[in-house]
Formats: C-alpha cells, sequence, structure tokens
C-alpha cells in the first residue's frame, strides 16, 4: 500500500472544469447598482476581459495554456496521501485520504488561482496587480505568482496583521511584491480613513477598497485588481485539485469516495476538490459533499440565501448567495480565512440543490482535531484546515459505528507553520467555544432588507 | 522530462550506509579526560547502547528496522527535483538537481536521525530525551520524533532564541514536548550561570550542559541524552537521502553526478547526500564533493585538524576534527546552525583524505543565491541551505564557462519559512560580508594546545 499517490507531470489536467455548465438551475446573475444583471462589460476597470470572459463563460471545460502548466509544475500534481496513522488511532474502517495542497512554495491552494490570475492579466498588457491580505495567505501567493509571470504586485495588508504577523510580509518582499499596511496614505479611502481614525487595526474591508481603487485609478490603465476567492474563475482554476485526486483514486483502483470534504471559506479550496465530484453526484453518483465552517461564522448552516454585496464597502456587484450581511463583523477566531460574510456563488447554488450538504464546527473541536492530526500523521495544519480534519474524524468514527469501510476524501488547504499563534492560543486554554448568538442573524436580516434583490430568488424574479 | 523523480515506498533504502567501513585509513578514535581511547562503556549514562555499537560499528551496512521506516513513511523516500528554472536563468547547461529534505513535518533533514534515535532508546527502556536546540530545528525534529515514538522530550532552548523566535517552540509544543529557556532554574549548571548572569540570554554550551546533566542524574536511569548531528551514527542516519537520491538519477537513467554539494555545519546534511557518493568516489568515481561552510565560521577551510572537546564546558570526549576551538564563538550569521566550531569527524577524515573539498562562502553571496531561488524556482530555503544553493549556481556558472554539461546535485536540508528574519535583515540591507579575521584564527591555535592530544594526528600516535 502506498500512503503517498503521485501523478506523473504528464497527466496533470489540461483544462479547467466548470460546473456552472452541469448545474440543474442555471446561475443567477450577478446584479448592478441598478438592480439589472452586470454587464461584463462594467468589470473592465476592475478584471482584464479574458478573466471576466472565463467568470461568465458557460463551457463545461476551458483549456489551460500550457505556459500556466509551466509554472504550476513547481509543485503539481500535487500528492494525494492516505492518512494511515490516522485511521489506526480512530481503528476506523474507513479509508481517508488527502490531496495534499500544503506543497506549493507559498504553503496553501491559493496560488492554483493566483498563477493563472496574473498570467492573463500579463497577457492582457497589464503591468502591476492591486489586492488585499488579511492574515497573509492570499498576499503571499499572489506576489508570488507576480513574480513569476513577472508583473509587479502591491498588497494592502490588514495593518493590524501588518504589525502582528511579520513573517507573511516578509514572504511576500522575499518574492519582489510591494506590502503596505492599510489603511495607507496613498489612495482617498486609506486616507479618509486615517484622518478619522489615525490609530485604526485597519480591516479586509477597507483593504479592498484600497486595492480597487488603486486598480482602477491607475492613469495609465495598466493596474487591475485580483480577488482570491469567491468568483466563478476563481473556482474553475481550483479544479485541478478536484481532476487530480479523481485519477489518483483511479490510478490505484480505489472507488468513487463516499464523503468529500474541505474547509469553507469563501469556498475555493472546497470547491476545487468538490466540483469534479459533484458532476458526478449530478450524474447518480452516491456521494456526501460537505462544506466545513467555523460555528463562529456559518454562512451556509444559518445565513439566508439573498443577494449580498462582496464586500464591507458596497464596491461589487450584488452576488446571488448565502449571506451573514456585508457588514457582518465575525469573532476573532483564528481561521482567519474562514471569517468572510458570504460564500463563492457556485457553492451556494449547489448548497441551494442539495449536491453540498454543509457543516459548521466549533474552534475547540477544530484544534483538538489539528493536535491529533499533528500527533499522528505529523503534520500541522493551517487552522482553517483543521475544519476539514475535525469533520473527517467525525466521518471516520460514524463510518466505525456502522461498520463500513467508507472511502473519504478531504483537502489540506494548507499547512500552519505561519500561524502557530492559534496552537498557543489553544494549547494554554485562551480558546472558547462559540457559536453565534441568533440576535446576529436578526441584524443580517436588517441588513439585506436594504437591498429589494436580497429577496428576488423566494420572487422567482431571476 | 520530469521535474520531480520519485521512489515508490517499497523501494526506499532498508540499510545505513557507514562510511567508516570503507575509509582508506581507519578513523581515529575519540579520547577520554587521560588521553586515552574511550570506551564505549563510557558513553551508557549519555547514550544508550544499542546507538553507541551503532557509533563504533565497523560494519559497512545497517539493517534500518520495519518499525523505523513505518514512521519515515510519512514523508520519505522523499523527492528529488530538478531545478529546470534556475538552470534556464542562468542559461547554464548544467543540470542541476537536489534532494528536497523540506518536505519532512518539521521542515528539515533533522528527523532522519531524530526518529531512529527515539526509537532506539525507546527500544532499551527509556523513557525521556533531553536536547538542546538553539534556533529550534533539531529541537523541533526531536519533539516530533518522541511524539512518534511515544517518549517524553525535554528541550533546552537558548533563551535569546526563546524569546525572539516563539513558532519553533511553539512547534515542540504541539508535538507534545516540553520547552524551556536555557539557563533554567531546573540544573545545577542553569542556576549557576543563573546566579552569576541573571540576565544571560544563555548559549548553545550552556544549554547542552543543562540537557546533559538531566539526562546522567535521573535517578531512575530512564533518561538519556541526544545529540542533532558531528556524531557517527547522525551521519549513519542520514545516508538514507544520498542512497534514494543515486536510486532516483538510475531511474531516469542519468548518469553519476559530477558535483555533490552540501551545506555543513556539524556535517549532517551534508553527510547524508554525500557519503554514498564518497563510497563512489572511492572506487574511483570521478565526483568533486563540496562542504559549504560560511566565511564567518570557517571549520574546513581554514582550522587546523586536532583533537578538540565537542562542545564549550568540555564534557564530551575528545574528537579528532576540524576545530575553530571549543571556546570560540562565532560572529553571528543568521544561518545558525552552521556556528559550530568543529565538524563531524567522518566528514573531517574524508578532507583529510581529499575525498571531499571544503568551500565557504560569504553570508551576503549565500543570500542573493536564496533570492534568486526563491524568484526562479519559487521556494524558499533555510539560511543554512542558501550555502548550498550558492554553491550550486557558482558551479552552474563554470558548467557555463567550461561548456560542460555537468550533472550537479545538492541537498535541500530545509525550507526557510521559520527563518525569514534573516531575509528580512538582508533585503534591508543590514547584513555585511563577513570572513574570520586572522587574529580570531590565533585563538584557536591556543585554546587547541590546551590539550596535548591535538597534536596527535600529526605525531602519528594514533
Amino acid at each position: 500500500m502506498d500512503r503517498k499517490i503521485l501523478l506523473h507531470e504528464k497527466d496533470i489536467p489540461k483544462k479547467w472544469y466548470n460546473l456552472a455548465a452541469d448545474l440543474p438551475t442555471p446561475m443567477l446573475p450577478p446584479l448592478g447598482p441598478d438592480g439589472n444583471p452586470v454587464n461584463p462589460e462594467m468589470l473592465t476597470p476592475v478584471f482584464p476581459m479574458n478573466l471576466i470572459e472565463q467568470e461568465v463563460s458557460p463551457e463545461r471545460w476551458i483549456d489551460i495554456p500550457e505556459e500556466i502548466l509551466d509554472i504550476l509544475y513547481r509543485w503539481r500534481p500535487g500528492p494525494l496521501r492516505r492518512a494511515v496513522y490516522l485511521e489506526r488511532y480512530l481503528d476506523t474502517p474507513a479509508k481517508i485520504y488527502y490531496k495534499d495542497e500544503s506543497t506549493s512554495p507559498p504553503g496553501s491552494h491559493k496560488p492554483n488561482t493566483a498563477v493563472p490570475q496574473a498570467w492573463y492579466n500579463k497577457q492582457f498588457g497589464i503591468e502591476r496587480l492591486t489586492t488585499e491580505t488579511g492574515a497573509g495567505q492570499w498576499g503571499s501567493a499572489l506576489a508570488f505568482a507576480c513574480k513569476l509571470v513577472g508583473l509587479e504586485c502591491k498588497v494592502f495588508m490588514v495593518r493590524i496583521s501588518f504589525d502582528q504577523k511579520p513573517f507573511r510580509k516578509l514572504m511576500m518582499q522575499t518574492w519582489g511584491a510591494n506590502c503596505i499596511a492599510s489603511p495607507s496614505t496613498e489612495t482617498n479611502a486609506g486616507r479618509a480613513i486615517l484622518e478619522k481614525m489615525p490609530d485604526t487595526p485597519g480591516s479586509l474591508g477597507i483593504a479592498i477598497s484600497e486595492a480597487i481603487e488603486q486598480a482602477v485609478t491607475d492613469p495609465a490603465g495598466k493596474t487591475r485588481y485580483s480577488l482570491g476567492s469567491v468568483l466563478n474563475h476563481v473556482m474553475l482554476h481550483q479544479t485541478i485539485i478536484g481532476q487530480e485526486a479523481k485519477a489518483q483514486l483511479k490510478s490505484i483502483g480505489e472507488k468513487m469516495p463516499d464523503v468529500v470534504i474541505g474547509c469553507a471559506g469563501g469556498g475555493s479550496n472546497f470547491a476545487g476538490l468538490a466540483f469534479p465530484f459533484t458532476a458526478d453526484k449530478i450524474n447518480g453518483a452516491d456521494i456526501e459533499i460537505i462544506p466545513v465552517e467555523p460555528t463562529a461564522c456559518p454562512t451556509l448552516t444559518r445565513a439566508p440565501f439573498a443577494y449580498d454585496f462582496g464586500d464591507t464597502a458596497c464596491t461589487t456587484p450584488l452576488l446571488p448567495m448565502y449571506s451573514l450581511g456585508h457588514d457582518f463583523v465575525p469573532p476573532p477566531i483564528h481561521a482567519g480565512g474562514l471569517r468572510y460574510h458570504g460564500m463563492a456563488p457556485l457553492v451556494c447554488q449547489c448548497v441551494v440543490e442539495g449536491l453540498h450538504t454543509p457543516r459548521a464546527i466549533d474552534q475547540i473541536e477544530c484544534y483538538e482535531a489539528a493536535i491529533t492530526w499533528a500527533q499522528t500523521e505529523g503534520f500541522i495544519c493551517a487552522p482553517e484546515t483543521s475544519h476539514a480534519v475535525a469533520a473527517t474524524i467525525q466521518e471516520a468514527k460514524k463510518a466505525k459505528e456502522e461498520g463500513k469501510e467508507k472511502v473519504i476524501l478531504f483537502n489540506y488547504s494548507g499547512h500552519g507553520l505561519m500561524d502557530l499563534t492559534g496552537y498557543d492560543a489553544y494549547l494554554s486554554g485562551k480558546l472558547d467555544r462559540y457559536s453565534l448568538p441568533d440576535e446576529m442573524l436578526e441584524k443580517t436580516e436588517e441588513c439585506l432588507k436594504k437591498h429589494p434583490q436580497a429577496e428576488a430568488r423566494k420572487s422567482g424574479k431571476w
């Protein structure tokens, strides 16, 4: 039995898979400020047209350019691994496989989309990308991608992370990016905030506003903005994960997984693994597909499905998604990547259709799972990834109770070597259980009611 | 062409290779305080007898127990990779291969010996291991190994690192180890220092003394000490690296390397890759084998070959090695793992025999190489590893000048994700070139003269 199942370079997926082509119900369109569907042209100040075309593409398969594969070969195809040590520890009849996305240079799945985004921008004649980053995982992935493709990269990093987590910033600088604390004095949005609150720790919402402002106000028109999750083309780029996993399971004669699991913040690592298997489910395969989120930010499990803005500052189109409200401020849990108020519309649509069955898990159970993982499998996972590990342990125990030899597959979205302060807080007893109180959901309703499109789906308007 | 050359689990090396069996001249023995060769029995308070037997073994091959392989399978066999992106950047006819030791859970080659050391101690009935650590790479590897084997682990970490580099300490705690700042109040050695210097930043020498004291004074006799480099059995355990590399090159029909490179502090990662190829060189193969050290700590390139203590406190036997003197305090360079005053006696013997040709490189050139590596290959290497990268670039440029399609193989001993402060210092211009001044070498002579055995080899006494 091989614990590591490998694909040769020549067997890397040559196309991305677009789930939108196979969904039972067509996707609802994003809406503009006037309540009408957004025209692709309206997005051109922010994104290059070749990526906008992917965003709205109805095609099932989209070719991956050879030049992009040449960059991805640095770490792809990635290993599919079998967690035999965890299996032994749990004494479960289940077989646990995981797709190891921690092997990329920045240590997560994020470069799977950072690289094509940088490449398509370069093809379009763009010279510089801007983005925002919280803890720094996305910023470091885009810095890496821009360096390899040959673009400038500017990252607005939330000030409190910039000050408290210098290592991610140093990664970005090592890859030649310009990483500055947000709010900054370089944008109108930043200056306005600093005037009112000179000591603000910043927020992701402010950083997004700064990054978009710098992209759309470049007089030469050579700057664009890049987003690391949520959008359709981001999900598309990540499907290389699930396609590899499917080929790897097949290569060892393993059956289709019974359960597919991924943690879900904006949805991209989960979608990357899950969408190729979702296609099989649509075609009748019996697979349980589980996006896992924190009980502190229960978008898919407790929020309403509505039209809402993707950002706090209401600058994006309205997206059809489960949302806790664009002004939702989640409590400070350590899995920073899972604190988003919304979720990728494609993932939300799958939940609506009953294709995905979301689950929320408390951070304490997730850190317990992470420690079990570190002390059996040996590796230290990212706090986000620990949510997938915790759900996997739940499913492996269930398989034991049922006496079934299930095949469980999950996405190991990243390592935790840059995020050990969360482990420290857990090990020293400073973390508490936390479920979002119902009162907070009342605020969600209020926030969403401000936009009549919120109820669009229920009214059958679209 | 595959950029990643893999071995299947079933093809992992089943034996360790002991170079001592093949050296043209037999190794000089370690000496006790009386100047006579050390009897293995004398080492039993510090190490278990099964490891002492490996330390003095004349056998060429030593079986790796299946239980140890079962632990190593978590990351071994490790990938051999081809640095095609660096080759393109340098426009060199050389083919550059590297053995990637950064894929272990602690991120370096260190677990290759931490695991067997923990396992043999457990077999011997030991319940607890003590060790010292500077920056934390060795301490985290031993913490990892002890958890998987089922031993307690106590790590004395130099106080200044304990305070300034909390992440490595958190790794150790995640793997269940007890990591405390040294000097501590738990040992006589620690208390004595604290009484004199309550604010001392600590040193590796003090930490070693504390770790050994706790091992030898356990009234139950269930504690031993563990060392991460220098000793023969450590080199032995690391030879799995070079054996895998040889099998991987053969699997793709590649010729024997023309040049083999590794950075050398205590010598273990270098030896791990180099010794299996050194055997071929002894048998007539034309291979240049290069240990690379910093110009700030030029043990192999400028120090005398002599008998010297392995530690500052003079508690170890006298070892036959190149040494800058056991009281040598190297300047603060960022590659903490390369600041050792001595070098593994087996490596030293190879240098004496002309089998290895050492080279010293300045830290500025090494960081330049590390940045080139990060911006071409994409990965961020450890500051120690950057010395091997710098020598590889030198050799690849030389191959271009000579117009020769050389095969260069180096050991990528670890990633630099926990060591980004060194990159920061370099990128912000705070690092200087530094070569050890000749006056420092005069102090070396004085230090070594205190022990008449220093000149033993020259006199032909042994």
